[in-house]
Formats: C-alpha cells, sequence, structure tokens
C-alpha cells in the first residue's frame, strides 16, 4: 500500500478519475476520507465502494442524508470544519486537492502543516496564496504533486534536469469550445455553446475557463509557482489536439514534451505514484493515427482573460486573488444566463481595475480581497463589452 | 576544464560540429586528438585552431603532407595505428567515435577498454558488435551517451525514469530525399536526386541510407543495444518534419518527447556534457511558426531496407554485420553510378540470405563475416529489382 488517501471533491470530475485510479491499483492505494459537495447519492455509492473512515458534504442537510444512509461507521461530517477534518485525517499519507475554487485553500494548507503529500488539481490554492502555500510546504517538507494535465507534462519534462537550466516552459491551450471563432463571434453565444469542450470532458466552471482562456491564465500563475520561474519564460501556445500537454524548452535548445490521448487518469496516477509509472487502463497515443498536430501563437487580443491573468501575476500581491474571484462570480453569472460570455472578461477587468493590491498579503488579506472582489464582481451590472 | 577530447572523424560532419560545439564553450573543452581521412586542408586548419597533441590520417602520404605544414609540435600518425592512438591518447577523457562505417569499432572497443567515456555517432560499433561493445563498457563502467539526434532524443526521455516503465521506444524518420515518391517511382533516381536531403546536412553515405530508410534500420539496432530493449519494444514512425527527434512511451500511457531544430550541436553537446546543459548557438524551436507536425505509420513494403534491418536485427549472430557491409558496399556501388538506387536494398537482401551466421560471434568472426559480404555485395552484378 504505497498511499492512504484523502480526497476533496471526490464526486467531481478530477474526484472521480481519481477513484478510477484506486480502482485500477487496489494494492496500491487506500481511501481514507472524501468530501463532496451537494452529490449525495455518488457520495453514498463511494462510500459503499471504498470505505473511507471520514466523509464530508458541503451542507448539515447533505451530510445527514448520507448519514443516514450509510449507518454509523462512517463519519459524516459538513462545511469548512468537515474540509479540515477530510484534509487533515492522522491515517492520510497524500491529499487530492480538487475541489474547485477558492474554498479549497484553507483545507490544503491544512494537510501541507499535517505532513502529507499533496496532489494538487486546485489551481486558486497557488494562484491566490502561492507565496503562503510554497513557503508552507517548503517548511513541511511536503512535495507538491500537480494533477493538471499541463502540470504534470511540465513536472514530466523536468524529470531528472536542473531548473537552472530551463528556458521557458511552454503551456498547451486547446483553446476551448470557441477556438475557430473572433472575438466578434462570441458576442450571443449561449452557455449550452460554450459547455461543449472539444477535448476534456470537464466540470462546467472550468469548461467555461476553458473558452475564456482564463483557465490558461490561472495555469501559467499556477506554474509560476509550482515551477519557481519569472512570467517571463512562460509561454502558452495554442495546439487544438491537446495531444501535447506542455513543453519545456532548456538552455541547449533542447524542447522535452509529454504527450498523451487526452486522459486525466495519467496525471493523476503519476501524482500519486511519482516518481514510479505503473500501468494505466487508458488509449495509447497513436500519432499515425492522429496524423497531424497543429500550433497557432497565443493570440491576446482574442484571448483578453490570459492577458488580464498575466498581468494580475506580474503585478502579484492580491491581484491573482482577484483575478480569482471575480472571474468565478462572472463564470457564475453567465451560466445563469444573467450575463453575456464577453463579460466574464470584463468584468474581471473591471474588478482589477478597481482594486487596491495588498503587497505579500497574509491569509486574511487574501480572503478579505476575494470577498470584496466578489461582492464587486456580483454588482456589476452593465458591463461595456468589448 | 570537463572533458578532454579524442575525435574520430573529425573533418566529417559530426567532427566539425563537435569542434563547433568546442568553439562554442572553449572553458569546458580541450582537444587533445583527432583522426581524419583524406581532407588535409581542413585537418591543417583544426590542428591551428585546436592545438591537439596527436593526430592521424588515413594514409602514409596523407599524414606526410599534414606533418610538413603543421611542424614537429604536433605528432601526425596515420592508418589503422594511427587511429588506435587517437582513441587512446592517455590524456584523453572522452571519444568521440564519429567515424563513417566499420572502421570505427576497433578504435571505439580499445578506448572504452581504456576507461574513456564514447560518445557514440558511429553506429556500426553497436550494429555490428553490439554484444561486445555493451559487455566491454560495464566491464569498464564506461557509459556510453549516443550522439545520433535519435537516440540522444531517446536518451533525454529516459533521463530520471526507469526503464522497467518503458512499453516502447518510438524513432522517428524523415523518410529521406525520396520520401514522397511511391517504390516504383524509384527505379530511376539519380546519385545527386538522393543526395538532396530535406532537413539534414550530412554526408553522402548517411544521406542514402536517409532515403533507403537503411539509416533508421541502423539506427533500430543501435537502439536496441543501447536501451537493452527488445526489437518488439522498437517502433519506427514517419515525421517528415524532423522536428520531433524520437519519442519513449510508458506503462501509464504517457509518452515523452525530445523536440528541436534540426541542429547536431544539440545532440553532441548534450552527450559531452551530461547530465548538464549548456546554451548552444542554435535556432530555438518556434513550434507556432512550424504550425504543423505530421506523423505517418511506417510502410515496411516501401522501406524493404528497414524490413531488413529489423529482420538481421531479430536474428542476431553477424546478420547485422552482414547487413552493414552489405549496404556500404552497395550504397558506394550506386554513389559510383554502378547500381540503381533499388539494387541497394536487393544486394542486401541477397548477401544476408546467402550468409551462414555464427551465434555470439567474436570480433574476428564478425570481421570475417564483414568480408565475406563486402566481396558478395560486390560481386553481384545484376542484381534483380523488385
Amino acid at each position: 500500500m504505497s498511499e492512504k488517501l484523502a480526497i476533496l471533491g471526490s464526486t467531481g470530475s478530477i474526484g472521480t478519475s481519481t477513484l478510477e485510479v484506486v480502482r485500477g491499483q487496489r494494492e496500491e492505494f487506500e481511501v481514507i476520507s472524501l468530501s463532496a459537495g451537494s452529490n449525495v447519492e455518488l457520495m453514498i455509492k463511494q462510500i459503499r465502494e471504498f470505505h473511507p473512515k471520514v466523509v464530508s458534504m458541503a451542507s448539515r442537510e447533505a451530510a445527514e442524508r448520507v448519514q443516514a444512509e450509510v449507518g454509523p461507521y462512517v463519519q459524516v461530517l459538513w462545511g469548512e470544519e468537515g474540509l479540515l477534518e477530510v484534509a487533515t485525517h492522522p491515517e492520510a499519507t497524500y491529499l487530492v486537492s480538487a475541489l474547485v475554487g477558492s474554498q479549497g485553500l484553507r483545507p490544503t494548507l491544512a494537510a501541507i502543516q499535517a505532513g502529507k503529500k499533496i496532489g494538487l488539481a486546485n489551481k486558486e490554492t497557488l494562484v491566490t496564496a502561492g507565496h503562503i502555500v510554497t513557503t508552507e510546504a517548503q517548511k513541511a517538507n511536503v512535495p507538491l504533486l500537480p494533477i493538471d494535465s499541463e502540470h504534470s507534462a511540465i513536472f514530466q519534462c523536468l524529470n531528472g534536469e536542473s531548473m537552472s537550466d530551463v528556458e521557458r516552459l511552454i503551456i498547451t491551450a486547446s483553446g476551448g469550445s470557441f477556438r475557430d471563432r473572433s472575438r466578434t463571434e462570441l458576442a450571443n453565444v449561449t452557455v449550452e455553446d460554450a459547455l461543449k469542450h472539444p477535448n476534456w470532458a470537464m466540470g462546467a466552471k472550468i469548461t467555461i475557463d476553458s473558452a475564456t482562456m482564463m483557465n490558461k491564465g490561472l495555469e501559467v500563475i499556477e506554474a509560476h509557482w509550482l515551477f519557481e520561474l519569472d512570467y517571463d519564460k512562460i509561454d502558452v501556445l495554442l495546439h487544438p489536439q491537446s495531444i501535447i500537454h506542455s513543453l519545456v524548452e532548456f538552455q541547449d535548445g533542447a524542447v522535452m514534451a509529454q504527450l498523451g490521448t487526452p486522459d486525466m487518469k495519467v496525471p493523476i496516477q503519476y501524482a500519486l505514484t511519482f516518481p514510479n509509472r505503473l500501468p494505466v487502463q487508458t488509449t495509447k497515443l497513436d500519432l499515425a493515427k492522429i496524423a497531424t498536430l497543429d500550433f497557432r501563437e497565443m493570440d491576446f487580443d482574442r484571448y483578453v482573460a490570459l492577458r488580464l491573468a498575466f498581468e494580475a501575476g506580474r503585478a502579484g500581491g492580491t491581484m491573482p486573488t482577484v483575478l480569482n474571484a471575480a472571474n468565478e462570480v462572472a463564470v457564475a453569472r453567465f451560466l445563469r444566463n444573467e450575463i453575456p460570455f464577453l463579460a466574464i472578461d470584463r468584468i474581471v477587468e473591471l474588478t482589477l481595475e478597481s482594486h487596491q493590491s495588498s503587497v505579500n498579503p497574509t491569509l486574511e488579506e487574501i480572503e478579505e480581497a476575494d470577498s470584496w472582489a466578489r461582492r464587486f464582481a456580483a454588482s456589476q451590472i452593465i458591463p461595456v463589452l468589448g
């Protein structure tokens, strides 16, 4: 048994893929604790299959429904306190941090401080508090293992290499559901259109972030912290097929890349078993069948969100927190049909413009900036489109 | 000063690129000894620039011409004995083995036994005597560092990885100068046509080998020895742009690749500085500018030489030696306009069919098989084309 797992966000896209990995390597993993939001049915199924000791749901009501079904042998908690218990369970050796949004930060930090290895799928942890999280991880001597396919690819490209030889990271971007439309063609797109990602089946929030390219922006900021590199050394490259998951260029001109059929099980398992690789039930890459890989330069005028992310990342302080919080609110509003697609970027931009950034913020200052940005973004009624 | 270099084949394509690498990293390398064939002028220039202590030329006459020019401070030797002296010079720490053909075997073995690190560009060393060379290298605890761009790519992909996790090597092939012609369209191609390689500027022999795909066949056999993998785990993939230099697929489905603008300085310097990377003056890879990478399945009916190489490799014994020797003779005959292009494969095939292979051959048996194959291949007057 190599790892005893705590999984935050077990009913989400990354969570269910993580449990699929566990299913494929039963002798390698034990599931200790799980958390979910409101998906009571799936949580009950997961409890029956994986026998965790503790689980947590978002609300008391959901927790009670789960508890009623699974009986007294599983402890069912709820809310923020529940997340912390799941993340820091004394028997767990490894936390898979796969919550969506900034709620993942506190429990992930707690798990780091409790000495758990961290498999990081929750971007916001590094985006909003990269300086705190990386410092704590170093203090606790805990590895932060990327689960995102792009960061996993970079991490694999860096295997055996020296960071001082790195010239730049090249993060690939599929371009999302609207990659073949110009910005003016985006004015009237629907929620349904936006949710059709060409290559990956993911949650709604991340699929919209993929269409705006904010997802890539958050990945850029995450990469900055994860690999301790200047923003000048991080590039984004449009690659519609999502076969090359990312690349690293070294100072000798050599470029290493990690490729594969899009399947989150691969980076998830790699994060769980690093530095070893175990077999994965996945479709093997067949380049002759794929025949062609395409690449295009990133257009920062077309993808305003990516420009904003680079700007917020470079500005530092609480700006990335504000970027992320405003984006979460704007995406939620778009998904509720309250605002048009192009208003997402615009709300984020307006919120950033109105924010007074703190330098080297504390967790409290980050949470304050986060709340402020959410209120501000929620209050923007008729954003000017352009 | 990290390495003191002996270079076999210093006036050839790999040799001159190696000296370019030295020129770019003067403080890292010292040139101790050089060998060349008949290019007296270039050898004299190299002596004046790099101040080796010993050099060697193919013939006594060439050696005397060099000696007359450079004066008594450089020892100028010739012939097989000269190659051995250059390869095993007591001050050299590293041999770059870049002779073309099977003449590279004896001096490379001698350098291994003398404890030099080996940068291997001479394929025939492993193709003809892989079992002896790898055994001797293990005995002497000497690393064999690949210089070929494909093997260097694989070597880089394996950095930090475990061989037991490797599912297969995928060696890319540009397809050479005739990749867009069918086999029947090859009947009347000229030497001049064959020498036009689309991506790499190389010597005549290797450019023809690239057009027949024998070059890739020799690389497959070399990879088998270098990475200790079964032929079933080695694939060849057509990739016209020569940007992905090769790939490794692991058992978790992840595929690592090494990419770059075609420039031999990169793999040469990597072999010299491994595990470090130093800056190289080279055109940086710009995937957005390249825009498209293409891949096609390998056609073994079209590229008969590659099929023959796999067969000879799997058969083992002296078969790879015979493959290589017959090919050298056939290519030389084609370059002299004695035989048509398609006769190259056919002569190799006839020679293999007529050979009685020895199991686990000694160096003497290998040289005997080599001589026999050369005589046989030279004697085939009107090969049947097919």
